[in-house]
């Protein structure tokens, strides 16, 4: 297939950019609002590739070329250009192409982080809205800890969840999920149960603060 | 120390009387808007534990006497009812009681169970307004598994979250928690950080729903 990471010159996009390669055969595009940007990144992550023996090409766009040419889309930019992301790329959708949202709304304060989704209810709910009705949206990858996906050298040992009203677009992303080693994709139900899901992620967040020993938190279920 | 589980004729409050009672030496008291149901279930749970070879005491009250008894009071009731059990036992707490709340607010419906806590931001939150001032209050115990947590044949390895403002009462729960074999309790901060810790009750139930082969789910964190 062919994977389209926006914003995949991001924590997030570079870690699964990087554990695609290593464990796929999956083609590779990184998309941003800057391709040239895209551009660098992608040849950055060829080189971090190529310096562990992995030969792989990494192709950098501006995100609608990378969005047009892909099978999967993975908005993996900060929530607040979520929207205007889903905008940008509308066009070069269809039913055919899964997109796929991974950003959650939150708040800092002195306590620590607080889960503050849009009016939508969800951000996975709010990409839906944006979307072509046609295109099927899938949350996923939300509380994957960045640092330890970047890092190739970590074996992976995580859970994460789906999200989605397409179960064929929702197994699609399990799948490619768990084609990377040690990743376990766990079906959440709808978009409906998308909140729940996303929350997740400043509840790690505020555990690696108040824990000891704890960063970079991730999450097992059992 | 003496522990009170108010509505500890429930399955959480089921749950922790039998661990405390085989793990620890701490004094049980098991409460009720029933006093009669209350002696009851902890008649009942004295056999459950005797036909295990421990030999314990527990004892049963109305809510209001087993409060005022205690060090610790547990409010494993329904979230309906936690506002009402906090202001009947109100005047039987003090600055040397710790209050201790694991309800969690939800709603269910076709898609999965939602979260939707009360206008305080967290059943947690809503304790601490209604208890009096000098009542530190601890946010512990949502995301146990309850039927694993009250068969004592299985071996539990779980992690639970605990939200306080007051440290010493949260570190008080937190070796409390700590004395059940197999329990961890990471610290997520103060009770502005209760909602993000509610929430993985109705995710954990959805992951339940959703996942093959996956129910009465736990969590780890690491």
């Amino acid at each position: 297939m062919r994977l389209a990471l926006l914003g995949g010159t991001g924590d997030i996009g570079r870690g699964l950019a990087l554990r695609w390669a290593v464990d796929t055969d999956h083609e590779l595009l990184l998309g941003s609002r800057d391709p040239e940007k895209a551009r660098e990144a992608a040849a950055a992550y060829e080189d971090e590739l190529e310096a562990r023996g992995v030969d792989r090409t990494i192709k950098g766009f501006v995100n609608e070329m990378a969005a047009d040419r892909a099978d999967v889309v993975v908005l993996a930019v900060p929530p607040y250009y979520v929207g205007d992301t889903v905008d940008a790329v509308a066009d070069k959708l269809d039913s055919e192409t899964i997109l796929v949202s991974p950003a959650v709304g939150m708040k800092s304060d002195e306590d620590g982080v607080h889960y503050r989704p849009p009016p939508a209810g969800s951000v996975t709910a709010l990409v839906d809205q944006r979307a072509p009705d046609e295109v099927p949206v899938v949350g996923a990858f939300h509380n994957l800890p960045a640092d330890r996906l970047a890092s190739l050298e970590v074996e992976l040992d995580l859970d994460m969840l789906v999200v989605g009203d397409d179960d064929d677009a929702k197994a699609t992303v399990q799948t490619l999920s768990e084609e990377i080693e040690g990743l376990r994709a766990l079906d959440a139900g709808p978009i409906a149960n998308a909140p729940e899901v996303e929350s997740i992620v400043p509840l790690v967040i505020n555990v690696g603060r108040y824990t000891d020993d704890m960063h970079d938190v991730g999450v097992k279920f059992f």
